[in-house]
């Protein structure tokens, strides 16, 4: 019997294997700046070989919320798949040490665990180039009422809808929380994967999914608009709740006709922006299953993000919420 | 046939696991706060899986200094052992990716590759807990004409004296230097390390090592001196040259009856320092290599520890030398 916990992660269990570059190396590896790019095996093998020197660290969007929601001192669990290899292994302890309740044992098969190569240019700017490996195995069957108990809410991330049986096993385990009363919630992670999975979002946000978390351009994807202005108006059609962060614009907390604005927070200096949305979605919903208002809920996903940017690296570190002025 | 090289460096080839611990954690486990302990696979499992979450990265001392040589731009090879592993492909990655030379294949079996719990106490200080693993399985067959070369120079560290096989390769080494007019460079490692086998490094010391790199603690338990004065009378008695590193005081080459100080350069903020003494030897030995003069050897030493002290993080950044004032 696996133990309750508030909140349960699915997504791509990732190690991030981060290097500095020069400006042409994007060039050499045909690269967008900026891009999250998947890769297959051999071509991972290219890039490995011609990076420098990297630091290996765990990673993966919804992961990094996971981590961060534990370290704030929510109960978490998590499902994604490595293999039973030193990465999986890397990945599994730092999920557990924060007390993540890890539900998938590591396949003794298959492909490798998953990494995503992280390309700093010199002006911080990060290129990414995803193996997913192991996380392409994650199936329907690892979908079960054991696996996914009944958390208070799950969060899935749009980047799982990328393997081959994303959209199924995201459906089943939709279907499991309607059984629970548990609140679903899709983080939208990136707009390219909103490009290229838009009717299936736009078909689960439709039918079972209570809240998305999303940035401005996620959201302008999902619903094909070209300015925020639009996106607001767009939004009166859906009975979902969307959090949604606009970098120094702050945050918006739309709820059919409710509005929330949440302004961002002045600082003084921006160190590194990675994991920022990531972090904002461990606050929100830390206030969420802590049942606070809206407002609140936003307010601490702001002071998570503030945090993070302004800190190397895109988790949240433990013992953040000491500071933070609960009212 | 392997390529021809400048420096040739033989240590454990270890992968650093990073952590940061609370004050606390240290008594827990029952280390010495500063301290490098070697432990065996099921206490390494044990302190593991008590850390929080990690970040990996290469490491080792001697392997350091190769790599900061290379990326000064200088050639270098590398002899260590690591197993077939993913912690053993980001070793020889990181270090083929400077452009050195690995040496020996990966083992196939035996142990997991070395990894160095590093502890870092909030006010900065770090504690080592090291699983030797793959390197103890370093062996005498491992030294042969073709691995070591002809080198100009050959960097063996103390630490190999803790396996198995080490003293005996490294005479081995020694002696396929002595053929090829290779200059042999002994890094003392650590005073624990010294404590460990003085009585073995005297006696290589005094048979084949051309040049001691140590900083003034591991020099004082060579010599069992209690002051710096002691130990630089004592020095009069070896035909080696010492240069010996002595944080805000600086260094100093001692040759028979020839002393020169290089005063240390004044810096605002020390940030970290990890591999002051690693840089310093890459920067030394680069001079040597080059047949600089002692005190330009010296004068390079320097600039990279004082560099490196300024940073987070052990090793030396390619380009560093760019700024360096050749005279």
């Amino acid at each position: 019997m696996n133990q309750p916990v508030h909140l349960l992660g699915i997504s791509n269990a990732i190690v991030d294997v981060l290097a500095h570059i020069e400006v042409d190396f994007l060039v050499k590896i045909r690269a967008v700046p900026g891009s999250m790019t998947l890769i297959d095996k051999q071509r991972a093998r290219e890039i490995y070989s011609m990076m420098g020197p990297a630091m290996e660290m765990s990673g993966g969007s919804v992961a990094n919320t996971i981590a961060g929601f534990a370290n704030l001192g929510g109960s978490a669990a998590y499902i994604g798949r490595v293999k039973a290899d030193q990465l999986g292994a890397i990945f599994n302890h730092d999920m557990r040490s924060l007390g993540v309740d890890i539900r998938l044992k590591p396949g003794p098969d298959g492909a490798p665990t998953a990494r995503s190569h992280i390309l700093i240019s010199p002006d911080g700017q990060r290129t990414m180039q995803t193996y997913l490996g192991a996380c392409l195995e994650l199936s329907v069957d690892d979908i079960t009422a054991e696996s996914v108990g009944a958390p208070k809410a799950v969060l899935i991330e749009g980047y799982v809808w990328d393997l081959p049986e994303g959209p199924a096993l995201t459906q089943k385990a939709v279907d499991i929380a309607a059984t629970n009363g548990t609140t679903v919630v899709l983080s939208l992670s990136d707009s390219f994967c909103v490009e290229r999975h838009r009717d299936s979002f736009e078909h689960a946000i439709r039918n079972g999914v209570d809240i998305v978390v999303a940035d401005e351009d996620e959201v302008n994807a999902l619903l094909q608009t070209e300015s925020f202005a639009d996106t607001l108006k767009s939004l009166h059609d859906y009975d979902n709740l969307f959090a949604i962060t606009r970098s120094e614009k702050g945050s918006v907390i739309v709820h059919g006709d409710e509005r929330f604005v949440q302004e961002a927070t002045a600082v003084d200096e921006v160190i590194d922006t990675t994991g920022a949305g990531d972090a904002y979605t461990a606050g929100f919903l830390y206030g969420w299953v802590n049942d606070y208002p809206l407002a609140e809920c936003a307010k601490i996903g702001t002071f998570c993000g503030t945090t993070v940017i302004q800190q190397v690296g895109a988790r949240i570190e433990p013992g953040l919420l000491d500071d933070y002025p609960f009212e």
